[in-house]
């Protein structure tokens, strides 16, 4: 028997042909997908997933293992430690699904939207259930295309500018303000519409999307000044028609 | 007659299984495929992009068109003008490829390592031939595994830490200061050791690893305090040996 195994799949941006070939052989190896729910609307991102697995592993003859994603508690104080505690209850819940549903010498499967190295916590989360030392497996991870790559092919653009830097944050982070030294900035996680700050400046250019890769992509670009309102009436419309929204941007300050 | 078409490949790092399925249908679509070749030892570079072709279009039926790539002048003082002039004489090489070798309604390729979004010129040079106005074109990107999202998944790890930004730089840059404003940083394009200005940071981890998803492949990760000098020798001895380095790190200092 062989060792029992996890795999951490990065599944592309929505885009079933932004899975990896190396990816595609791992997903027809798994015996068993640990799928976490997110409560409300986000139900279609399963769905997603559902959608790439049925592109990829036409044959079926794979088992799912599902259960509700702890709700992260969502406060502007503490919030290292609120993250703390939902990866310690996100850890809870994934190492109780690998001890009901993977066997010893099986290999169990997270997708992971984009790239597992961005901005997604799996990686951590089971890290800490190996630490905890109740399960014996090894860890495989597989690099996706991340939003931010799917992002830049589609508005053909690079994220540097010639031997420049580029920093990838967070909404929370470029509301205090632009980062020192960089250019361009790649934003993820932004439910505050950050860019709003910058909507003043005339040398700073935006590549925005939503969902990029999936049939409801919406692409916005141009002068920030210009399209800063029409990017904040997008993306609210946006999460109200859908419940959730997935979205990355690239702010380019001209030099 | 279609339209005359231009994709812009992103293969991964090095290793096959990191071509997603939209660039192997890509490659599969391609008539011609551009192959800049570098001056000296890095030949290699084409032969695997060879094997790339070999492993995902094994029918063949595709023709390959070639050139010397211009070689960069390396001067510490005016790098901007540097490259411009770099760019512009790659631009002069890949018109007269096209105008040669692509005929009307035809597709040709040019195959990028890693993500053509980071740290690559071809994006930008494909943009400036089309602004001549000699050609007409429509242009595709496919987005590809870079080799830091390849570094990242071989050493388990996230590039950020919880909240954190993560900023992608040169070896140039960092020589001259840590960036501000961030725990992680991403080194590509190295070629002065510029990590060696941190060897003696307590607070600092390195992941690096060179020729990622080949056969080659080196990874050293550690306290740099503990590995900065291995690290040295190791990327010293590889460029002797095989002429060229591919190769990447992520310094992480601890919060």
């Amino acid at each position: 028997m062989g060792a029992t195994r996890v795999e951490i799949i990065g599944i592309g941006a929505g885009d079933p042909g932004h899975v990896t070939v190396a990816a595609v052989a791992a997903l027809n190896r798994a015996d068993v997908f640990f799928f976490l729910d997110k409560p409300d609307a986000a139900r279609e991102l399963s769905d997603l997933r559902q959608a790439i697995l049925d592109a990829h592993v036409p044959g079926g003859g794979y088992r799912l293992a599902r259960a509700q994603d702890p709700e992260r508690v969502r406060t502007e104080s503490g919030y290292g430690e609120a993250v703390a505690d939902w990866r310690k209850r996100r850890a809870d819940v994934c190492e109780q699904l690998m001890v009901e549903h993977l066997a010893p010498g099986e290999t169990g499967a997270f997708l992971v939207w984009g790239d597992p190295s961005l901005y997604d916590s799996i990686i951590s989360v089971v890290d800490d259930i190996r630490a905890r030392g109740r399960l014996d497996f090894d860890v495989v991870v597989h690099a996706g295309i991340s939003s931010v790559s799917a992002l830049a092919a589609r508005c053909g653009t690079t994220l540097n500018q010639v031997g420049g830097a580029v920093q990838v944050t967070t909404g929370r982070r470029l509301e205090q303000a632009w980062p020192d030294g960089v250019d361009d900035v790649v934003v993820m996680l932004d439910s505050r519409d950050a860019y709003l700050h910058f909507a003043e400046d005339p040398d700073v250019h935006v590549h925005w999307g939503a969902y990029v890769g999936t049939a409801d992509e919406i692409i916005v670009s141009g002068p920030l000044t210009e399209v800063a309102e029409q990017i904040r009436e997008t993306r609210e419309k946006a999460r109200q028609d859908k419940g959730w929204i997935m979205d990355t941007y690239l702010l380019r300050r001209r030099r």
